[in-house]
């Protein structure tokens, strides 16, 4: 067995800990050299890749064209909207030189105190700022409306405490900036995109999600409305997976983005943001995989079939060679990405604990008995259970598998949160669940004060007010106040 | 006729004009509010993104697989290298500071004091540094070289002259850092990358390059070897359009990265360094556009074919829809990107103009008469010439066509490059040659003193030595020192 699967903490003995490793020793990602910020290593950039091309090729679905803004955005731009600059500038980072010479002291290289900007620049932390100060020069008139514009690439915020993936200094998104002429129409984005992103979740992450709305409390720092996507990870803690904003008018009156509209009168501009990030890899990871390591859904693995030969001598290789080549090619003509390992520098039982390490979601083992029998033994990753197949049309056999597979860890994931899933009215409930863990469905008054309140005496927030919820009146779980329907609530990544 | 176009500056009035308004007009990019740094535009964007899934393609074809390092780099990594920070320091972007408060004063937002980092970060200007502190821990033995890795991401130099994509302060690019056993498997790959960026050039971007090796002048910082792509533009300026470097040891050297090799001896990983930008778009820009607009490459091109329908009422347009439908479809089937323009707020004078000016490399045209006669009328870009072809197999006879187009505009360019690339002996035809352009081939004594004396004297500079350039012993132009072959000289972007 590998010696980085024998070391990998057991998630029932420390399920943080186990994370942490997992992401390390599964060649995901890892610390770099600059506190907080990591470095995302080929077999996890390659997964990043694949959620990209998806979603990328869904928002292009639905009209959005992507652009490039700038990285860096003058310090004055954060102030213009006041609840933004409040959100963003106590985690900023602040470029105030352009220069470095050489230290006349001899202490190697230094900053040029002459090299000061005049006007700080803050790298971005999300760019609605500098978004709606070019919108300006880009709209005029109810015809250069909507605007749908998304823009891949890094930002930075200042995290104190960090953890690869779900919370580092600098990651990587997508952020979509739509203008439109009506409040009607960029709400119905800003719910359109939040369904984007669920649909993306479900189908290609095998992850369920739970759409809501998000409470004063917890909206993005500008907007007027906050839409979510939660989901549940296996220690029952959530974590909020996409957010789509709508913004009202409040950046196009902090940057005067007006346009003429059909009754010929000049109106601000309506606007939503939406955006996914490299967090979604935390959530991947911490929702399907195991004590043998990763579970990668079918659908986002960068190698969805692993084929291991066993053999004792050339001859049974090159027999083995023969029988796996044209399976290699059938999986590939149906868009399987396959990798076919007949390196003889590792053990077979090396490649099958690093292929499990790694996820591959479905393993193919042939040797000389095989090729006899005309059979092939399939190991598949989310169950660990092997069976025998035919070799014959095992190219179809494989293709319905892999979606069995993404079928399976979907159900599974979805069984864990309604497992997981609380309904509770008193607050002796309230404290001993969320203590246990879970979503739990209680009453809340609708109160800032009452929401602070409980975050303070059990770590719990508000993570929505469910969108597919029904109205139920009923009383606080804290202050016994009307409250005209649950929210979930839950400690929280 | 649009507006756009009619205000276009001719080439041969200001070829530099033309060019920055073309670049705005056709709605590729424009500046932001920060000082150097471009807003690529949706239109630019896609081409842009067309010229990164080709390039990505081509890198995975060769083995390199994607990651991504931080953003920022301590200082102090810079220094590490000499070549390397003597190159940077001075174009730098340093961030200081993590964090703003509210002034005490009331002046609104400032950067807070006491949030001063310990050591300076600088916004990486190319990451060779990072990754190979990264690259130390990756390396232990023979068995884990090659290491090809490739990063797409933003880069920063603080340029004091900025223009549109052609040197721009953050700009965005791929960097590819490999990591060999060999001094010869590096070289080889360096060499391997610089025919992958030739090969994209002349295949896709339709542009003749000429494949060379820089003087120790003109070297990447903290290289041993660079190899370069030169291309003319239509002025007779040459544009660096790809280098590869090949670094040896020297960031080994400077990151302490060392591997055991097959002799069981600790040696130093041999490396190379390789990258394209958005500089490429300026290229492809520059290289093919004419005083209408933009011309593009039909492999390149985000619409290929546009078709625009001429009618008098809603009658003749539903007629001519039932036409065009079945040829937007069988367009696509054959994976050419197609537009059908039927929106009738704009007059077709008006969206002619426009897909000129956007360089759109072919144009349908369909009238009630063309469906009578069962013709077409088609207009391809990149001569401007209309003629008529029957509607009966349309799409592969535009399918055809764009390949046509593609090797013509390829044609044109490496003929423009041939008539301007000249052969002179004496230091008179020399000056006289620089000052009416084109690429020079002259004789050179091989020390950086003439290289520099040429350069002030001329502003030329040597683009490459030639790869393919034969030895032929001669006299050096300004010294008459012997040279063993001639070199390209150039005025240059």
């Amino acid at each position: 067995m590998a010696k980085e699967l024998k070391d990998l903490t057991k998630r029932a003995e420390n399920y943080s800990q186990w994370y942490n490793e997992l992401v390390v020793k599964a060649d995901l990602a890892e610390q770099s050299a600059v506190r907080g910020c990591m470095v995302i290593k080929p077999y996890g950039y390659a997964i990043w890749e694949k959620m990209q091309r998806c979603l990328d090729d869904m928002f292009k679905a639905t009209g959005v064209q992507n652009a490039y803004f700038p990285l860096l955005i003058p310090k004055s731009f954060l102030s213009r909207e006041a609840d933004h600059v409040e959100g963003f500038a106590k985690e900023c980072a602040v470029v105030t030189h352009y220069r470095l010479k050489n230290d006349s002291e001899g202490k190697g290289v230094v900053v040029d105190p002459e090299a000061r900007l005049e006007e700080e620049l803050i790298i971005r932390p999300t760019s609605e700022t500098i978004i709606w100060n070019t919108y300006r020069n880009w709209i005029n008139s109810y015809r250069d409306l909507p605007l749908l514009v998304n823009q891949w690439c890094n930002v930075f915020r200042w995290e104190m405490r960090t953890r690869l993936f779900l919370r580092t200094a600098e990651f990587l998104w997508q952020e979509g900036h739509t203008a439109h002429a009506t409040r009607e129409e960029a709400q119905q984005k800003a719910i359109e995109m939040l369904n984007v992103y669920a649909d993306f979740a479900e189908r290609y992450m095998a992850l369920p999600v739970v759409k809501g709305v998000k409470t004063a409390n917890e909206r993005f720092a500008g907007a007027l409305e906050t839409y979510t996507i939660e989901a549940m990870m296996q220690d029952g803690k959530a974590l909020q997976s996409g957010t789509s904003h709508f913004l009202g008018q409040n950046f196009a009156k902090a940057f005067d983005v007006k346009f003429i509209n059909r009754e010929n009168q000049l109106e601000y501009v309506w606007a939503t943001s939406w955006g996914v990030s490299t967090r979604l890899m935390g959530a991947l990871i911490m929702t399907h995989s195991d004590d043998n390591g990763l579970v990668l859904p079918p659908h986002l693995a960068p190698i969805q079939v692993v084929i291991v030969p066993i053999y004792k001598n050339n001859d049974q290789l090159a027999d083995i060679d023969r029988v796996v080549n044209p399976i290699v090619d059938a999986l590939r003509k149906r868009g399987i990405s396959v990798k076919y390992d007949n390196a003889d520098n590792k053990r077979p039982g090396f490649k099958f604990a690093d292929y499990e390490l790694k996820g591959v979601p479905v393993r193919l083992v042939l040797g000389p008995k095989d090729i006899e029998n005309g059979t092939v033994e399939i190991m598949r990753r989310d169950t660990l259970e092997k069976h025998a197949a035919p070799l014959e049309n095992i190219d179809a056999y494989v293709a319905d598998l892999l979606e069995q597979i993404q079928q399976n860890i979907y159900d599974k994931a979805l069984a864990h949160r309604e497992s997981m899933t609380y309904t509770v009215d008193t607050w002796d409930e309230f404290t001993a669940q969320i203590e246990r863990g879970g979503f739990v469905l209680a009453h809340w008054d609708g109160t800032t004060e009452t929401e602070e309140k409980i975050k303070e005496l059990t770590k719990a927030t508000i993570r929505c007010i469910p969108m597919d919820g029904k109205d139920e009146p009923g009383k606080c779980v804290l202050t016994g106040n009307p409250s005209p329907r649950r929210v979930i609530f839950a400690r929280n990544y």
